[in-house]
């Protein structure tokens, strides 16, 4: 699923920045003893993602907290629906509320939007993807909300794949010298992908063999032709600020892949709340 | 401004994360050598926040780099309008780019919602807070960004304030015995906040001299009873899902501070692009 | 009481410096599954603290180390009383052993002589804090040690207060525009504290509505005016080489708070010895 | 001298605990680029130690300061001698105020104590040792202030010599078997202590090779008896809750190495100063 | 070339663990001033590998060491030639000469290896690619001098390909299964690699259409008949301990890549020098 | 033994650098609830090291791995002899294997090689020792590998320990002078050990009383001499490139010591092989 190791690492960090050196009002008004339960809602319709994840902080602050999903990743709640319960100290439960809704909330947010891109396109044999456009420190959860929304990953990062740009082609010369040097440079484990504008770069890129090629910006015509000269030689990927409202009929083009950067650029947190019972 | 180095483990754990062992295309491709420049430009109108941050990147990567801001903190740009050049190596500004590009775009986006936040309540004796609901790891710059656009900071964790909940009242019986034990304990140097519901509350945390008192999802009627009660012998501060639209409804009744957690949970990226010239 | 994981990092931190690769003797001449019991006696009176923290050094060297208190922080002990007992393996409680007493001692030193502090003001409406001059990488371990002896804590660090000093009054140009603009500026959750040396300083500062005035290094007989004209409507601290012999004379006039580095900064450390039994 | 690394660390440290997220009063008040002078003054007589140490907390925080030393360590300074001169950024200076003043406060504090224990044996050849009993995290720092105040120290850490005390005897069943099977197992690089109680185990100490003999908490005639029978063939430490007043007297039997945990383990810092000029 | 956060770790990692507090030894005996020149030698013919990486130990020690290479990383030299000189301190460059040997002996001995395994297969079209059996926590810097020496990498590790081994296939169910699952899930931008022990299983791996098929552990006459059935629809790659002896049989065959665990799972350091001049 | 925090380091780097953000492959292929045994077999003759690290790697994957040891570290085994059975989570199991094999198999081969070497010199009262020659990063491991084997560590770094070489020598200006200026300031509890060429510096260095002197690089003849000068007065100790043939002859003649830098830093790792059952 992912490196847990990073994971604990993101929640660590967390809670170091919520909590410095210590919850002044809870550690002195809670005794230390009180036990209670307290229940995560969902205070609007969508994707839950991040259950595990809000699991993991209250297990990191306190061994022995218990928390109960009602639901698991990937499914769909209504406002109002419970979605976990939380057992414990009272005091390990309060000093976790916040980081575990800041995470659970951000995630879930990123799935429930997900799920509508995924939702636009489903019936055609096309993926939508995510892109680096990640928060800064947490890609691996953000990637995995795409994930658990039903859309997929592109590269992880700049070591995991060649993406070959417009600044990489104009220092190397050509997208044909751009393909051959990196192929005889790289891996053979990796792709080479080229971002392309034209559908004259496009036929180049297919005569130097990329394995995928990424058309940029293009308008829907364009990408037709595109698909007319590549389709099944090549994945076609497209992207450019592609609205939700072309996903449609950009994937009626049979175009393989659609990248979209706003599935995690700007992401509106789902609404949960966490409360004491 | 803030502490340098906790923002420099932030750029460093995002440029982990996005490049890991290297950058496969960019060190394949690209000469060592070679040097370019690139321009950073608004692609919206916004305020922008975080050049120093975005500059900071750059000379992480590498020591050379010249980073030419047109703009400062806070500036009003225009969609189009140039924010800063970037000389040097063409490997070191292709690497830096997207990490770069990833915080300035969040933080002037929070920049830009926080400055129409607060010409919402300009001309009033109220000031628009922010919350602890910021992106994990991210706090510091998101913080910031709320003070560049003209908004103010609430606490910055639960170590350095002391706000006493609902939760908290339950567990010691009373806000009187609340806000009692609290003072007994923690430092002199701590305010002490409480939440309340109701203006009998809110009359019972005024009598135990509470330092701030939160009225906790109050329509207007009862926040007008509240000011008429306690203006001028505590501070008053309003919040609970405030829309940006009653912004000036609550300023005018003469509240002091306005917390809203849509500062920075759900914050729509500013776009912003950079471009090897 | 405190957070945990900043405990935990100064534990291991210590076991690292004390150990590097490993206990030559221990590992060379003790079998691994040698078993044995100790006990931590206190070799002359005082006020015990840190139990937990010794605790925790035993366990995070070997998870199976039963450690049994017989007394718990803030309790006073006899020379000659024992303080706890350690079980299990051998190696175990030999490599904790200095760690675990160097950490105790010294947090013991503090709590005791914190504790003839709070002692010397006892029935007087004034408490004894302690400053900044702590133990660089200690200081929430030392703080704690302060609370356990029946002082309090000043502010924790340079984030979360305001203390305007001289210096910083002489670069903003007065008290009042000092206190000003830290009010404009600063979240509404932080008290504002100053220096002030006269009583036309205090004045000044009375008016400006600072939240705290430190009186520094002032006689006893200004101080006694300095608490006419102020007492009520300020917090009133003093400062300023305060042995604990003018405490009392102090606390007498009226004071809030008497402010002591010496609380920390020079500690004798408590005679406490752990022997194999 | 020490490796550089580890000091960094532990400045880095401090100043991250003293400092979290900002220093709120500096950057509030004192403009960025506001430049001022500073002097850190002697308050007392002592032996100073951390110079380079205070300069490194500046430059860390600031590479532009300047820091120049009027003493070096292991200098002399009477009340009121200045002891060094700092330039540069007003914000920089008053932020690593505090973490500089602690740091050699602390250390001229123990050099100045080290300084009076060579003194008590100066014209014999006998030097006065440390011990473990350090302040967690900072043995580095500890252990070269008492080299500069003229005493010795003793092995760093349980990994860099072989010290035998009585629980491994006992382990191992005699003084002879545990200096064998010592001497079978670790480097031959490594010099093997036992501590002695008795003349008898001392003779058996003797016999056995050992390298350096502790004679642990004898009255003086003992140790002269010691003396008498080991002189030459061995290094001879004398350890054992020894005060000053004694320490003349033992060097005068002919024992090699004194060491004294009081070097350390309750330091009182000597009081400097760092005024804004 | 690689990312030079992950080796200055290392280094630094290297020089704390060979000099914990200090190196007694230097730190004693030559004068903080005294300078010097050495020379690094290499003892026997080989292709040199981590001159960069050599620099930057001595560099991390001391900014003002100047490190002039005589050669660059892939030059072969013979015994006795001078490879670089390096000036400055001469405490600094003892401190870092272990360390700087230790790394470019291991990296010029893998380096040399790569040579002679690329000399093999010289003039047929055909890489020799590493694998993941190289030393933990070096990992960046073999493969580096993988291909310094003229071979080729293969994926770095568990997140940047997918590899179908005997035992994924066996919890699917069968090859197709595997690819078809793989396909589904992963990154469009990651090829999926197979590895197949008969004709068979490659004719299974062929339909299903991995993107590289690793012939594993294959009699010469079997992979001959492999080339024949796949050559051009997909990477061959040929694995299982292979000798240097048989690479040119192999290569002739028409097989793309051979990957070797003994390109860097066994290394024989190259004999190098440093000697004071 | 050794650490077990620096090991754990050692691991959780190398699973970090083979993971990143997670096993694809397995990850996507296996079910998280599938269990597995797999048996961990020698594929050559040889002396198994490593088997706690190896365990220490599956259990910080999976805490409920169940690693069932057949043999233990030092024992012999033979090709195609079992070493242990993990039994667990499928997914734990695929995910540590690369790991713990390329921990085991190096420790294996240093253990086998050092056997060898300690077999040459048996019956005789001479210990081989390793050097400062090992993998940066992985000494620990390496000298308890040695350990295992039946060999000696020599000093473990630059700090535990003083060795002065030509270059020290020549800086003070006579082996006298730099064995008595390293006695007068180093800790007493550190042996001197010089590095001698000829018999006239043997001479001088026994007159200086070095606790330990290096011969380094003499033949056998000359040795011969060394030992009839020094036996019994100082410990000897040979050096440079010893090879296996020469143990005995040099063992024959007395010395104490042979330090060998081929024990780690050439090392053939053991043949070990990790099967599903």
């Amino acid at each position: 699923m992912y490196n847990q190791w990073i994971v604990e690492e993101i929640i660590k960090n967390a809670l170091m920045e919520d909590m410095n050196y210590g919850d002044l009002t809870t550690d002195t008004l809670i005794d230390e003893h009180s036990m209670t339960k307290a229940r995560m809602t969902a205070k609007e319709e969508g994707v839950i993602a991040g259950l595990p994840v809000a699991e993991r902080v209250f297990h990191l602050i306190d061994g022995e907290i218990c928390f109960i999903p009602f639901k698991k990743d990937g499914d769909t709640v209504k406002n109002g629906e419970d979605i976990a319960e939380i057992r414990g100290r009272t005091r390990s439960i309060l000093k976790g509320e916040r980081v575990a809704l800041n995470l659970i909330q951000r995630m879930s947010g990123i799935a429930t939007q997900a799920r509508s891109y995924a939702d636009a396109v489903r019936g055609y044999d096309t993926r939508i993807a995510d892109t680096r456009k990640t928060t800064p420190g947490l890609r691996i959860l953000e990637k995995y909300a795409v994930r658990v929304g039903g859309c997929y990953n592109h590269r992880f990062n700049l070591s995991d794949g060649v993406m070959i740009k417009d600044n990489h082609i104009k220092a190397v010369g050509s997208i044909t010298k751009a393909i051959e040097r990196a192929r005889r440079h790289v891996p053979h484990t990796v792709k080479i992908e080229v971002e392309v504008e034209t559908l004259e770069q496009l036929q180049e890129a297919l005569e130097a063999k990329a394995d995928i090629i990424m058309l940029d910006n293009m308008d829907t015509d364009t990408m037709k032709q595109a698909v007319a000269m590549a389709k099944g030689k090549v994945l076609l990927e497209a992207s450019g600020n592609i609205t939700k409202e072309r996903l449609k009929e950009i994937a009626q083009l049979g175009i393989d892949v659609i990248s979209v950067g706003a599935l995690t650029h700007s992401v509106k947190a789902m609404d949960i709340s966490l409360n004491i019972l």
